[in-house]
């Protein structure tokens, strides 16, 4: 019975490394597709939403009835609530790529995105990508120096959400209120992509953190 | 022991519709501050977050022990999980009433919504504050049917926000782009509020309908 409960709990943390790499190839995908206004990469994004949807959902199903059988307590209680949480934040950021992805469909065969704005929302994809990979990192192996270096990638998110906006503003803007709409909106869902992965890397933080003052008060 | 236990379920679920409020009065101040342009108003929102992530801590940190302590199973387990997931969405509800405030705040003296959306930010004020009111309704009766009309809210949301675009989009659009993005923004924060709601909604639905189907089953 004890050992199949920590074959659960493995089980759990597997799953929601896997659901973290879905949603980074996710984001991936949808920023390729905004910048070379490819649809059918657009519509991979959006149809393989469904697949990151399911295993939320297997996750949550298979916490909730741990909770119920196993009735955990200490830190395995609180792996598994941290789990339901950071599943809620790992399927909104599918969600966001989902959006990402949408803005290119609409626009297609134009692409969304104007030359001048390229380069940000270019490396708004690097910064994206290596956020959702360290992520993984933080939930395989509840690394504590990854999710530091998480919050440095958030800054730079937040430097290239701010340029975007000095772009919109300068007098050369040469683009139309269409195009300021859709990159305000895609700074946006790129922003809180990132917030997601470093509400995730702290939860994970948390749970380490918690599990040390633990043991340090034993 | 197990009425002490009851009593613990249902200081949580008043908790739960006392937060609900709280961030209700929120974004209808935040509402106010943007439409008179009201920087004490907006101040007050941006301070009174501090209460509603207190409440939240508060309501976590009680789930966490009653699952601890009283191993709940069945409908009291899936009640105490609803809980933990329901908070998060009405923290971050009281999140996107301070986005609100903090635009009115970063445009006073000027009014941060040009006069062609005014009425569409009103009317969204006022979707806002009714569906929060339903959601604490939601909460505190487990009401199905207030549930219900929360998607028709939901839709009227919607609505609104397609029509900022219109606006913005029209060739009649007066102002520059700094207002131009302030009505995206602004626009996307409403229509995440009620997005939040209805999900706080969905759960208890889930959580009514899961018993009834149990109830039905036996």
């Amino acid at each position: 019975m004890r050992e199949h409960y920590r074959e659960e709990l493995e089980d759990i943390n597997a799953s929601l490394v896997e659901m973290a790499n879905s949603v980074g190839s996710a984001m991936s995908t949808a920023t390729t597709a905004l910048l070379d206004a490819d649809v059918a990469l657009a519509d991979r994004v959006i149809a393989g939403d469904e697949h990151i949807d399911a295993v939320r959902e297997s996750i949550e199903q298979r916490c909730f009835a741990l909770l119920a059988r196993q009735q955990p307590v200490a830190t395995d209680l609180r792996t598994v609530t941290a789990a339901m949480r950071i599943v809620a934040d790992l399927e909104r950021m599918g969600d966001l790529a989902v959006h990402v992805a949408k803005v290119a469909r609409m626009r297609f065969p134009d692409p969304a995105v104007p030359q001048e704005v390229r380069p940000l929302f270019l490396e708004a994809g690097h910064i994206a990508e290596g956020l959702v990979s360290k992520t993984a990192t933080v939930i395989a192996k509840l690394d504590v120096e990854a999710a530091a270096q998480l919050e440095a990638d958030d800054d730079l998110m937040d430097r290239i959400h701010r340029q975007l906006f000095t772009e919109l503003l300068a007098d050369t803007w040469p683009h139309g209120m269409e195009q300021a709409i859709d990159v305000t909106l895609l700074g946006r869902y790129y922003e809180r992509f990132a917030d997601h992965a470093v509400s995730v890397a702290r939860r994970v933080v948390y749970l380490v953190t918690g599990e040390m003052e633990m043991r340090g008060s034993v």
